[in-house]
């Protein structure tokens, strides 16, 4: 609070310039010195929890409170195949991922940058991204905060998707990322997608990553302090502009490494940043956002393995309610890997496991049955093992168990081979979800139009 | 409790036998009926913390409370090679882990059995794995449970590391482990261990190794029911022995696969079993134990990784006390790797790192420095940046930061093969810590004198 009172934040958006002004917020240039007092009203008209609708009924999300949901990873300009090498990541690799998102059993959320396809012209591309999210996939997506334009063209289309702009404002079926420029900072482009998208009733995650020791303090308290005056001015912003719209409050906030200056994402200081993260999201009564399975590793190896699931458990086991980034990337949001995205996934669903409470009662304790077997007998024969063995335990579709010898005659795979093979066929069993074929009409005329204009 | 009034536990140990009966415990047969009462008694003399001494005194472990300490795998027959060959393990190997233990970063105990050397006579194989871990490595160790003879010969050789064993008996210098026969059993050698090793002060973990489905109840609140009445009657053995012996709370239970009706060590249903069982030992005060790094892949890849970084922190963030198993298992237990012992060793370093709370203060935050900073500055070259950038940060030695360019330049190491490197390296710098040539000598004549009678 002292630092936005002495220091402000420098919003490099005129319309956001002048909501702060038209509140009472002091302004000098472009910077804006929100107050404790002018925050609080913030917050606290901000939900606790909401639900991002999915055109699919049944795929409908809840954010906020005790749920937590598991989106795909974000951003990455490139692939990495199977074989460990580098390329450009294109439209198809997109619609692959919306494919495997589609089925997914464990990712609750569509992205809308899991790639950033090099072969689509840079100023349309994310009305491509956005189609193949309605089109290939059913659950609910993110929006796209390229721009105020950006914003605003997947709102027309989410409006087509819906039959009409009214049946959304009520309900966001949609989420943004919108990232500080730490420190301190926002940009023209990331204010103005979060002025329309707020006005638009679709929620916005108000998210810092911050590289301790460059673009923040070297200490992870420094690191709190100054990402929580970012989000906040951002949280305020959102609620100026409508009050009671869905946000989310985001840090993927790190350590910098110290041989080479890069950000490490599989760095322990991410994770205890999202556990502090988590609290203070908490303390302020909205929902939170962290990374999910991140990793610094260039190949799906047990660096990767390690890395990611450590992120991944931290961030769901400190009651962080949106993971992004929980399935794909790899070497520090550089690259997705498609059979990392395949273990990652695995992974949430082991961890959506752990996390299930055990239901303590006398039918689960089931006192007459460890009598009747009594000391030395075995389970293995009862009738409750029997019923219960196919939905008590957890089954890995991809995880090996198996013993030495089996492993060495089935050629000793890895589980990245195993990926590797699943992949090729989920894709052959894709099929995609059914929609009205006039909505998948407007839809692409929509895109077409605006590519001509 | 019901369950041990109407059932009771199976004690194949005369001597355990008429402890109990002479403590007015319910003996029939062989089997013990505790009531609440008596346990409660047994419990009420557990300390809820002790200290294990080193005979380096820096590196003596504490174990309960808010502590924890991280011990290497145990029991593993075989070794899987950097190749992914699996071979018997030898006493070379043993020799091996004592050294790596001696210069680990991370863990904090030796082992007594992190490999069974198959090339030793298994009759008096104990004294010479006992006589590595004293000679070796300068940490505190496991104790011999392999039988009572076995128990006694550990505590014959501490009486000469220590000069007497007058000198131990009132401070544990070793921790053993005695696992219960489940269901609802404990055999002779276990319980002839349990008794000489309370009887001379020496700390044990009485574990219970349930799997659910086969040794145990499919569920989980059942299997957590059965294991505590094992634990428990275990327990109250201890102090019916010795009153106030050190005694930890231990599990590992877990989920049998269901395709192939062998244990999952790498299953969620572990990590949800350890959260459990931590809670249960803080209720009854004592301190718990749990597994690490465990999991069932058979090299170190991505699942190797996942899985045990997932165990090996949830063991640590629900605050179990002596986490076994943290380095090097591979295969459900079937083999110690050195690669996966190396790249356990780092995840038991970043988790460290993950739980040390963030120091929030005036001068952790610095306000002054952020004010001095900035909208759009840089703290790369504040002084403060300098002075703590090697300390306030993990420094990894595997883990790989680069980028792809570089990374593809060095020959796009996995991490498995950044740790067989390291290996040679830190093996290559190993010096044998200092000991009294006498102790050494005496020590080796009694192994030799015992291996002769």
């Amino acid at each position: 609070m002292e630092l936005l009172k002495t220091t402000g934040v420098v919003v490099n958006e005129d319309e956001a310039l002048d909501i702060f002004k038209k509140h009472g917020y002091k302004v000098e240039g472009k910077t804006v010195f929100p107050t404790e007092a002018q925050l609080q009203k913030a917050l606290a008209s901000a939900p606790a929890k909401f639900t991002i609708e999915a055109r699919n009924p049944k795929k409908s999300v809840n954010i906020g409170e005790d749920d937590f949901a598991f989106f795909p990873g974000y951003g990455a300009p490139y692939i990495i195949t199977a074989q460990g090498q580098q390329r450009e990541a294109t439209m198809e690799d997109y619609d692959t991922f919306c494919k495997l998102i589609h089925t997914s059993k464990y990712l609750d959320m569509n992205g809308w940058m899991m790639i950033e396809p090099s072969d689509m012209p840079v100023e349309t591309v994310h009305m491509d991204m956005m189609l193949s999210n309605m089109l290939l996939c059913d659950k609910p997506f993110m929006g796209s905060p390229s721009s105020r334009q950006g914003a605003l063209d997947g709102i027309e289309m989410a409006g087509i998707l819906w039959g009409g702009k009214d049946k959304i404002i009520e309900k966001p079926v949609s989420i943004s990322l919108i990232n500080s420029l730490s420190p301190l900072q926002f940009s023209e482009e990331m204010l103005g997608s979060l002025i329309e998208l707020a006005r638009h009733g679709q929620a916005c995650i108000v998210a810092s990553l911050i590289m301790a020791g460059a673009s923040g303090p070297v200490t992870l308290a420094g690191v709190l302090a100054l990402q929580n005056a970012e989000i906040l001015t951002g949280i305020a912003l959102s609620q100026l502009v409508r009050e009671g719209v869905p946000v989310v409050y985001g840090s993927t906030s790190s350590a910098m490494d110290m041989k080479t200056g890069a950000l490490s994402i599989g760095a322990p200081e991410l994770s205890k940043n999202v556990n502090y993260t988590a609290q203070m999201a908490r303390f302020y009564k909205i929902p939170s956002r962290s990374g999910g399975g991140l990793t610094d590793a260039l190949y799906p190896d047990a660096q990767a393995g390690a890395e990611s699931a450590l992120a991944l458990y931290t961030a769901a086991r400190n009651g962080i309610n949106v993971i992004l980034h929980a399935c794909g990337i790899l070497g520090s949001y550089i690259a997705m890997s498609f059979e990392k995205f395949l273990i990652d996934e695995e992974v949430c669903g082991m961890v959506r496991q752990m996390l299930k409470p055990i239901e303590i009662s006398d039918d689960s304790i089931d006192l007459d049955m460890i009598v009747k077997v009594g000391p030395g007998g075995q389970y293995l024969t009862q009738a409750k093992t029997f019923k219960l063995c196919r939905t008590e335990f957890f089954l890995p579709d991809l995880m090996i168990r198996t013993n030495y010898d089996n492993w060495e005659a089935s050629g000793k795979k890895k589980v990245h081979e195993v990926a590797d093979n699943k992949l090729t066929q989920r894709l052959a069993k894709y099929e995609k979800p059914d929609i009205d074929p006039s909505i998948e009409h407007d839809l692409t005329e929509y895109v077409n139009s605006r590519k001509i204009s």
